[in-house]
């Protein structure tokens, strides 16, 4: 039986990384082995990229861009091919998605050659159903200064250099994500993120419902 | 005025360390402004990626390539071109030659997706003169087990994993390098490494001084 993919993707405070638990402990109580992944991270390199990013240390833009495209290069043979291929359903915080959305959108280095790495880095094997979790950057951002020092990780940045980041800057990576989900209507899903957990909750779960 | 990029490749036990100290000591004799980098190193992303490949912690391929292509266009955005702005002469210990040999030739990824990246890390700004060591491995390996616990970078290997790599894996990186060469006959000098320090140095030398 081969494996289902599913990536959760949304801007800063979108619950990524709580609808991201919440799906993978539903998916566990109806009986299917599922793994909960985080990117960058979940493999020795990916958390070993992450501390630099997290740092606050210098790097270049196309450094970084690569950084991120390493750690899921890493993550795919290490992790997410072999879950896939023993038939697991595994669940990515971010994806290819993001980076997409904020070195492109974000930072404006060019869509194509973050599409070339992206494909270079996940082997062609994108998810199978990615969710968008739609919201407001000023709620988003309210949220995160909430509960800080969450970390702006797709981003590459420490918590001051996040905070540093315009408005304009997250208008456009929200902009980015939806044009995403625009272009690709039969694995994308927009999901508002904008309600209460419960209420996002069961939109993801009727989304994932739909999965063949 | 316009600086100078001179880069040294080939095999373990080359000399391309000794060789680039020592032409930057003699540019600097000779009154330039020259600057010595290693590849992966010489920036603090450069370095920190550098201790994971030495660690002989686990990396994935194409996780290593885009590894030394991060620091490689950390490289250039910190080092490389601010210094070639200025003026000055830099010399590199590796360079984007060395992606397309071990990884390319060595480990077998495709050579126009390293060309790709390489292209995306520099730039497009690869050196005005490439002086490759030409040396047999069995010679070049030998030396490095003398003066040991060297490190074989390149290919991202801590010593044991080094020392597994076969003779044939080295005969590959050697073919690739002397390939490069030929096909950039106007920017690569094939010096041979077989020979004493000084009298590759003179080598070195009549090649950095045929510069326009």
């Amino acid at each position: 039986m081969a494996g289902v993919f599913i990536a959760f993707e949304g801007g800063e405070g979108a619950g990524k990384s709580t609808q991201a638990a919440m799906l993978e402990a539903a998916l566990q109580r109806a009986g299917y082995r599922s793994t909960l992944l985080r990117e960058p991270g979940s493999t020795v390199l990916g958390d070993y990229l992450r501390q630099y990013l997290i740092g606050g240390q210098p790097v270049s833009p196309l450094a970084e861009l690569l950084m991120f495209e390493s750690a899921r290069a890493e993550l795919m043979a290490e992790r997410v091919m072999p879950l896939l291929e023993s038939g697991a359903v595994v669940i990515a915080d971010r994806f290819a998605g993001s980076t997409i959305a904020y070195q492109g959108y974000g930072r404006g280095i060019d869509l194509s050659r973050i599409e070339w790495l992206n494909d270079f880095a996940t082997g062609g094997r994108y998810p199978d159903l990615t969710i968008l979790l739609d919201i407001d950057p000023v709620i988003g951002l309210g949220r995160v200064n909430e509960r800080q020092p969450q970390l702006a990780l797709p981003m590459g940045d420490a918590p001051d250099r996040f905070e540093d980041e315009t408005m304009a800057f997250h208008d456009r990576v929200r902009r980015g994500f939806l044009k995403q989900a625009e272009d690709n209507p039969e694995t994308w899903r927009i999901i508002d993120g904008n309600r209460s957990i419960d209420a996002v909750a069961a939109s993801v779960w009727n989304a994932v419902s739909q999965l063949p």
